[in-house]
């Protein structure tokens, strides 16, 4: 099952969405938000899989699903918690802002509390203030969980994520030395994220959905050139229910928590850091790593971050070789001109 | 006007609440819940201001108001950011964990993100799952904001403020040095804070309330004794429209986003850190502080964090001596024991 929200409101309007991503259901009937619809998942989930089906056997009203006309799934939610599951990526851009990485980081995973009150649309540009703060883009593996009890193992709580989605958690590259510093994590480095245009259950995904990972290949174009091509399921050191059982460590995360996977990455064979898409390498999931393995080779980055105007695209294609979850597509824009300034 | 949540559901019942927390009028017929009174606040205050105004003239239909009846006002929300403004506070705790202050730290305010997703009732039990993880209080005051646009100054951040309250911020001060050694802030050494009975609009605190500071003592017993008398006026290095504009610097908070303060803490007139209370002083709006001054005068800590059985109050008296946001009154319970487990 794929569900969407709709723009409208400040949480959307709930739809089932084909599988092939070109016709929708409204879901409103069955609740009205996917927020709703998580609250009481037990009774919604064979609700809105009836619906579904209905929807794949063209048995009832349909409409075409266009994704600009998607919010986020979720376009507000009660916690957003991103994991470093690929610490292939933690090590590069620690060691592009010169710092060390701990041993303690293969064991251990690292995560920090994400802002969840806005979340951007698929289609929504990115609203930067200033482009002295270095944008980035990070593609990554998101979930939603239902409610978690404080306390659970890593194998039960695979069994509370119920839904699977792509995020592009944008990053402030210049704001996060001083930010981390400071010792209390990301606060102004990490502004609104983006979520795919539709979140799919984990059946949705067959068996590349296996051990909390996703066995398919994330991929980035940045100014509309093969930017990354990365497994996420390879390399992937924590999985994603190591992840959640580590949020729910001392607390109860409840019902509709998205937990990111971070930045997704691989190395090359030989072990080194990865090559660019252009030179047949698996490219990066974020201009960071590029700028890293600019420095390993000539002494200094050669990849700017991102300014007004460049765009990036982000999605995971199916077996069919069309995306699973829609593309997220995005633009950077001056922040007056965003629609996310008075919101 | 006063506001609280009486317990039901994911987000309580929205009521009204009479000044002297004596007595409540139903207000689902105006907004079902706090948040939803939020989303529309210009609308829904004045709607809310009528039937607090009715209530105080005993024109309706009225209940009795009791407070272990209260969830959090907002059992859930979109945003919870907890700054640090006493940096009184932030000295000594930074002392005692063996770390510097950075000069920056009185000119560039601390924040964290914290989980939202669940905050305890005012009367709820904090579950610990380990009491080696060094369980503390944290006593703060909190406001809550509309939507604020990115880029805000702290001046203008000043009209976003809607609602104020307290908070018990629960800390786990074992699991803070390891956890902020990974550079990600907190997350499992952070578990679900804890709300007062009722949120308040300023005007209701007069001008105890100026310049983004509320002029008046925090009060706290652990353990049925006075433990800390601070004044949470002075000695507040950020007002509340520089921790709301800090937070706003890269993003657009939305509404209903809580922001805290930071534990309230005050000097001794010396310019030392605090005398316990029992001694003539102010005492502390937590433990480690405490710990610290110990340490200062003997060499070591003798307060310990709190065990399972031990409790903690937290309030702040109006001039009629009466607690204007009713009380926080929390015990320490073994995880499997709390309501809190298998939510």
């Amino acid at each position: 099952m794929k569900l969407a929200s709709l723009k409208g409101g400040r949480d959307g309007r709930l739809v089932v969405v084909s599988r092939d991503l070109a016709w929708y259901a409204d879901a409103a009937h069955i609740a009205p938000t996917l927020q709703a619809a998580i609250d009481d998942w037990a009774v919604m989930r064979p609700r809105l899989e009836s619906l579904a089906e209905e929807l794949e056997h063209e048995a009832i009203p349909r409409e075409r699903f266009h994704e600009h006309d998607a919010a986020a799934p979720l376009p507000r939610a009660y916690q957003w918690a991103d994991g470093s599951a690929y610490v292939n990526h933690v090590e590069l851009v620690r060691r592009a802002r010169g710092a060390e990485l701990p041993d303690s980081f293969w064991t251990d995973p690292l995560m920090y509390q994400g802002g969840s009150d806005g979340f951007l649309g698929p289609r929504d540009p990115i609203p930067l203030g200033d482009p002295a703060w270095g944008c980035d883009m990070e593609a990554e593996i998101v979930v939603v969980t239902d409610d978690v009890p404080q306390g659970v193992t890593p194998e039960q709580a695979l069994d509370h994520i119920i839904l699977i989605g792509l995020t592009n958690d944008i990053s402030l590259r210049n704001l996060i030395p001083g930010e981390l510093g400071k010792g209390f994590g990301f606060v102004q480095s990490k502004p609104a994220s983006a979520l795919s245009p539709v979140f799919v259950t984990p059946d949705e995904l067959g068996t590349a959905w296996r051990g909390g990972k996703l066995h398919r290949t994330l991929k980035v174009d940045y100014n509309d050139r093969p930017f990354g091509r990365a497994e996420a399921g390879e390399e992937m050191t924590f999985d994603m229910g190591m992840l959640v059982a580590h949020l729910a460590k001392t607390r109860s995360p409840g019902a509709g928590t998205i937990i990111g996977s971070g930045t997704v990455s691989n190395r090359d064979p030989d072990n080194s850091p990865g090559r660019p898409v252009a030179e047949g390498g698996k490219g990066y999931s974020c201009i960071a790593e590029q700028r890293m393995v600019e420095t390993i080779a000539s002494g200094s980055p050669a990849t700017e971050f991102m300014a007004y105007g460049d765009t990036v695209r982000i999605w995971m294609d199916g077996d069919d070789g069309k995306p699973i979850f829609g593309t997220i597509e995005q633009e950077v824009v001056p922040l007056q001109t965003s629609a996310m300034g008075g919101a």
